[in-house]
C-alpha cells in the first residue's frame, strides 16, 4: 500500500513536472522574481524588461533527460541594463551582470513617459506653437529606438529618437505625423537632449478612418458556415499537438512570437525527428527616407520592442481564426516581475484549402483524396503593422510558413496635397501619394525564420543541387539539358545562398546516415519562396544592424547562444552580434548539428489602396520531404473531407 | 397588339443571341459542320481536328456592337491539314487552305490506330520477344508529336515519336515504360518507318498504384463541413458573374481551357474595365534527358494535344471542387464535327481563407473584416500530369492565378535498381530514382499566361519602378537608401523582363489617361511569383519551340492574331510563330492597347514522395490595383463571414 502510494506521488510529481521546453510558468515567473529579490539584485526601482525561457540544453531535452529550468532576465535601473541567468528548479542565481554596450529594450513605461516630457519641453511647445497647435491634450509624441551607429551620446545614455503626431479629431494618429520636428529623449534622465525644428509641414487631415465607415456591407456576400461536428482532427496534450502524421509541442514567446519543437513525423509507427525547433529570430524593418526623423527608422521589431508590448498579441475568433478554433493563452511578465496573462494570443484550426492533396484523371475517372491544413497561427503587432504569422502543416510532410503583412502604414505628411498630374507616376522617390499630404514611405520587412532542423537525428549535413546547364553534342532534337548537380556545402560560407532564377539550385538538409530504401539520405528541402533582400550597401550603419538581410538563406552548425539574427540586445546595438557575424566564422557545415536561417523578406512600395488600413498581404516559404519518405505519404488519406476515417 | 407582339419576337430574338465571347454553341458547331459540307470541304474521310471560336473583332465588342460568329476550324485528310474560318452567322467559309509548314494537333484517333500499327510491326514485335514479351495485349506503344527540329521527313510527314510500355498486371501503365527501344510512325500512311532497339532495360514492378492500398485511413481526420444556407455569394446570369465588386465572363475553350473576358471591377456604382481578356496561352514542358527516346520529349500541351482530348478535362466533386460549388459543363467538337457534350469541366465557389482582409490592433481592441475568394477551378490533364488551374477572385482587386500540379511523373526504367548508398544523393544527372528500377526524369513546366490588360480602356502604359540603391551623403545613420525609378517601357524590348531580387522591380499596366483623386494614372500591378526560366541554350531547336520560357514576362501591343505563345499550329512546327518572334518586331507599347504575357515556370527534380502520384505543389502569381481605387476597396466587407449583408 505504502509502496503504490509513493508510486502515485511519483507519478503525480512527473506529471505535474513541466517539460523542458515548456514556457515559464506562473510560479516560475514569480521564482525568478523571488531568486533575484533574495539575490538581493532588485531594488525597488527596478523593472523588468524581459524574462525568458533559457533554452534548455538541448542534448538533455533529445536524451529525455531532465534540465533545469532556467530563466534569462533583463533588468534596468536608473538607466542601466543588467543580464541575469536564474535557475528556477534550484532558486539559485546563475549570472547577474551589467550589459556593456548593450542595453534592454524600451519599456512601455519610458515610452509612455517620454510622450509627457516632450510636450513639457518649452522647445517642442513653441514648435507645436508655431504650426498653430496649443493643445497639446491629443499630440502623441513617441521615442523609438535605434541601433547603435556612431551618435556617441548612445555608448552611455538611454536614447530615444522620435516625432509627434496629432490625434486631434481622430480614432488614431497614424497618418497625422508633424513633420520638420524631431528631438531625441534621455529615457533614463527623463530629459530632451536636442530639438530639431527644420520645417513647417501640413498636417494631413484626410480621412484615416477604416472602422467608422457607413456600415453599408457590399452585396454578393452570403454566409459561409465551417464546422466540425466531431471537433477538431488534432489533439492537444500535455503541451503536445497530434494531428495525422505530425507530431510537436509548441510555447509562446514574448520576444519570438509561437516556438516549435521537436517536430516530428510519424512513418510507419515510428517518430522520425524533423525539427528540433523552429521561430521567427528577428524581423528588421527599414525605411527608405533620409530626412530628419526618417533616417533613423529601421526597426528591429521582435528584439527592440517586446518590452514595450509582446511581439505577439490577441487574435479574434471569427476575423482572425476562425470561431471554432482552438485558442492558446500565454503567461508573459509585467515590468514587475509580476505574471499576466494575455489570452487568445495563438488558435490552431484546421483549414480546408478545398483542393486535393493529390489527383488523377485515367480512361475517363478521377481518383485523388481532399487534403486539409492544420495551421498554427499568431498575430504580431508593432505599432502600426500587423503580421499574421502562420505555421501551416500539410498532410504530405511539408510545412508551409507565411506571413500576412496588414495594419496601417507609416505616413510622412507633405506639404503639397497630391503630385502633379503630369507626372507620369511616382510622387517623390521614398514613397508615394496614399491621401492628400500623405505620402506612405517606402520600406523593407525582413523576418528571419530560424529552422533547426534535425532530419531524423542532429548529424545533418547540406546538399545543394545546383540545376546547370549542359551543352549536348551530335544530338538532331536537343542542344541542351540541364542537369542537377549535387555538392555538399563544407562550411558556412558555401551555404550563404539567394535563389536566383538564371542559377537555380535545391536546398535540402540530408542525413546522410540514414538510408531509405532506394539508398537516399533522408531530406528535408527548403523551398524558398519569392527572394527579396536588402539593397543597401553593405557599410551602411543601418544595413549592419539588419545585416542578415542581405542573403535569402544561411546554415550554420547549432550554437545553442545563438538564436536573434540580429543579435541578443539589438537597441542602440553596436551591431556586434548576429547571423551575419556568426557567419564570418566560417565554421564547417558538415555531419554535424545544423540550423537554417531563412529571410522572408519584401519590399514594400505603398498604393492608395494600402491607406488607411492595408489589405493583408501574404508571402511564403515551404519545408518539405525529400526522399524523406519512401514514397507519396498521402495515399492514405480519406476519400472525403465529410466523413470520418473508419 | 401587333406591335407588342413584334417587340416581344424582337426581344426573344436578342435574348437568344449568343454575346460575341460565348462559347460555341451546339447548333454553332453544326452550322460550321454544314456550312464546310455545303462549301464540298469536307470528304467523308475528312477529320476535324479543331473547332473554336474564332475571337470577335475587340472594337466592335468593346463598343457594343454585334459582331459575326466566326469559328476556325482545322481539318485532316489523308495526313494534309487545313485551315478554314467559317462565318457562322453567314453561314460562309472565308477561307480555306491547306497549311504549309505546318500540321494540325495529332488526333485521338490517330493515336489510338498507331499504338495497334506499331505493335504489328516485326521489328518491334521481336524487340519485345528479346524483352521477354511476347502477349502484346497488354503493350501500349504510344505516338508523340514533337514539333520541326531539323528532321527532314517532318516537313513532308506526319510523324510521330514513341516508345511502348508494358501494361501488364497493373492498373495504369505509367512507370512501366520500355526503355532502349524507340521508334517513328508516319501517321498519316500508318506505317512505321523506323526502329531503334538500343539496349535492353529492365522494365519496374514496384508498385505504381495509388488507388487501390489498403482502404485504412489515416487517424485524426474528423470531418469538416462547409455550407452556404443562403446559397453562393455570386451568381451567373447570361454568361456573366457577378460577385462583390467583380464582374466578368468566362467560356470554356477546348484548347486553352477557361478565357476570362471583360473582367470588370465596380467602383462607386461604376464598372471600371481590368482585363479585356485572360487565359492560358501554352505550356512547354521539356525533359532534361538526351537519351532515345527522352531527346524529343518537350510538349507543348496545349496546341499539341488538345485533339487528343480537350485541354480540360472533368473534375470531382468533393475531391477538386467543394460538393456545393457551382459547375459547368462545356461543348466540344468530336472528329465528326458533330458536338459532344462535357460535364464538370469547370467549377465556381467561394473559398474561405479563414484569415482577415485587413486588421489592425490598436488600444487593446482588434479592426478588420475576414475575407473570402471567389474560385474558377479547371482542371487540365496531359497524360500524366494534371494541373489544377485557379483564378482567385480576392475583394479587393486581387487576382491570384495558380497552377497546381499533381498526377504521375514521367518515369524511365533502369536496369540498376536504385543508385549505390555510397552516393552522397544523386542517383544520375538527369532524374532521381523514386522506387525501385524507376528514374523521375528532370523537367521544367513553363505555362504563359495571356493577360490582356485595359486598364479603365485600352490605351494603357507599361510603367517600370526600378528599386535603385542610392548613396547618401553627410547622415550619421545612413549611407543608402533604395528608390524607386520609373520608367515607361516604350518598346517591346525593354518590356522583356525577370524578377531578379538584386534588382527588383515593380511592374505596372497604367492608363496614363484617366487619374485617380491623388493624380495617379489607374494602374494593375502584375505581381510576379517565384520566378522559373528556362535553363536550355537559346540555339537549342527544342528551346526555339517553347522560346516564351526565356523570359518571365513580356509586353506586346494587341494583335487578334497573337494568341498562342508558342504559335498556333505547334505541331511539327518550325518554331517560326509565337511570343519569341513577335517581339522580335520591337512595336512600340506606349499608350496603346497592351497585353502582358507571364510565363509561371518551375522546375521539377522528383522525388521518391512524388511516387505513384504527385503531392499537389501549387505555383502563383498576382494581379492587382495599383493606384486604381482611392483607398482600401476593402472597408465595406461585413464583418462576419456567418452573417449575410443587411
Amino acid at each position: 500500500m505504502r509502496i503504490l502510494l509513493a508510486l502515485l506521488l511519483l507519478c503525480i510529481r512527473l506529471v505535474a513536472q513541466p517539460h523542458p521546453l515548456d514556457a515559464l510558468s506562473s510560479a516560475e515567473y514569480w521564482t525568478v522574481y523571488e531568486t533575484l529579490r533574495a539575490g538581493n539584485h532588485l531594488a525597488p526601482d527596478t523593472l523588468f524588461a524581459s524574462v525568458l525561457l533559457h533554452p534548455p540544453d538541448k542534448a538533455a531535452v533529445l536524451a529525455g533527460r531532465t534540465a533545469p529550468r532556467q530563466a534569462d532576465a533583463v533588468l534596468l535601473r536608473e538607466g542601466k541594463s543588467f543580464a541575469a541567468l536564474v535557475d528556477v528548479t534550484a532558486r539559485r542565481v546563475v549570472s547577474f551582470n551589467e550589459l556593456k554596450n548593450a542595453q534592454a529594450p524600451f519599456l512601455g513605461s519610458e515610452l509612455g513617459a517620454s510622450s509627457e516630457i516632450v510636450k513639457k519641453d518649452p522647445r517642442i511647445i513653441e514648435a507645436l506653437r508655431k504650426r498653430g497647435i496649443t493643445d497639446l491634450t491629443h499630440v502623441k509624441c513617441y521615442a523609438l529606438p535605434v541601433a547603435w551607429r556612431g551618435v556617441p551620446e548612445q555608448a552611455t545614455e538611454r536614447l530615444g529618437f522620435g516625432g509627434c503626431s496629432a490625434g486631434h479629431r481622430t480614432l488614431h494618429s497614424w497618418g497625422r505625423s508633424i513633420e520638420g520636428l524631431t528631438f531625441s529623449v534621455n529615457l533614463a534622465t527623463r530629459k530632451v537632449v536636442k530639438v530639431n525644428d527644420t520645417e513647417v509641414v501640413t498636417v494631413p487631415t484626410a480621412s484615416n478612418d477604416y472602422e467608422e465607415i457607413p456600415d453599408n456591407p457590399r452585396p454578393y456576400t452570403t454566409p459561409i458556415l465551417t464546422a466540425q461536428p466531431q471537433g477538431p482532427g488534432f489533439r492537444v496534450q500535455n503541451g503536445e499537438v497530434s494531428w495525422q502524421n505530425w507530431r510537436f509541442r509548441f510555447r509562446l514567446d514574448p520576444r519570438l512570437g509561437p516556438v516549435l519543437n521537436l517536430v516530428r513525423l510519424v512513418d510507419g509507427g515510428r517518430e522520425r525527428s524533423v525539427l528540433y525547433e523552429a521561430s521567427v529570430s528577428e524581423l528588421f524593418v527599414p525605411y527608405m527616407d533620409p530626412a530628419d526623423g526618417w533616417n533613423n527608422r529601421a526597426f528591429i521589431d521582435a528584439g527592440q520592442f517586446y518590452a514595450t508590448s509582446p511581439f505577439i498579441q490577441p487574435l479574434k475568433p471569427g476575423l482572425d481564426c476562425p470561431a471554432h478554433a482552438t485558442w492558446f493563452d500565454a503567461i508573459f511578465p509585467t515590468e514587475t516581475g509580476a505574471p499576466k496573462l494575455h489570452s487568445r494570443l495563438a488558435c490552431l484550426f484546421e483549414r480546408h484549402p478545398e483542393s486535393p492533396a493529390w489527383r488523377h484523371g485515367e480512361d475517363g475517372e478521377i481518383f485523388g483524396r481532399p487534403t486539409r491544413q492544420l495551421v498554427l497561427r499568431t498575430a504580431a503587432v508593432v505599432g502600426n503593422y500587423d503580421y499574421l504569422m502562420d505555421w501551416r502543416f500539410d498532410p504530405d510532410g511539408a510545412i508551409e510558413v507565411a506571413v500576412g503583412a496588414t495594419g496601417v502604414i507609416e505616413t510622412k505628411s507633405a506639404t503639397l496635397a497630391k503630385p502633379p498630374a503630369t507626372q507620369i507616376h511616382a510622387s517623390e522617390e521614398t514613397g508615394q501619394y496614399v491621401a492628400e499630404h500623405t505620402i506612405g514611405v517606402n520600406h523593407d520587412h525582413f523576418f528571419s525564420f530560424r529552422l533547426d532542423f534535425d532530419v531524423d537525428g542532429t548529424e545533418n549535413s547540406f546538399l545543394i543541387h545546383r540545376l546547370t546547364p549542359k551543352r549536348i553534342e551530335n544530338d538532331p532534337w536537343r542542344r541542351s539539358i540541364w542537369v542537377a548537380k549535387p555538392s555538399l556545402a563544407a562550411t558556412e560560407s558555401e551555404a550563404i545562398l539567394d535563389q536566383d532564377a538564371a542559377r537555380p539550385a535545391m536546398w535540402t538538409f540530408i542525413n546522410p546516415g540514414v538510408r531509405g530504401s532506394l539508398n537516399h539520405p533522408a531530406g528535408f528541402e527548403l523551398m524558398p519562396g519569392k527572394a527579396g533582400r536588402s539593397l543597401m550597401f553593405a557599410d551602411d550603419p543601418t544595413q549592419k544592424i539588419g545585416a542578415f538581410s542581405a542573403h535569402q538563406f544561411y546554415v550554420t552548425p547549432y550554437r545553442a547562444q545563438e538564436r536573434y539574427a540580429a543579435g541578443v540586445y539589438p537597441t542602440s546595438s553596436r551591431a556586434e552580434d548576429g547571423l551575419a557575424d556568426w557567419v564570418k566564422a566560417n565554421r564547417p557545415i558538415v555531419n554535424t548539428d545544423l540550423v537554417g536561417w531563412y529571410t522572408l523578406g519584401f519590399h514594400h512600395i505603398a498604393r492608395a489602396e494600402d491607406w488607411p488600413v492595408m489589405p493583408t498581404m501574404w508571402h511564403h516559404f515551404h519545408i518539405r520531404p525529400f526522399h524523406f519518405f519512401p514514397r507519396n505519404p498521402v495515399l492514405d488519406l480519406p476519400r472525403s473531407l465529410e466523413t470520418t476515417a473508419k
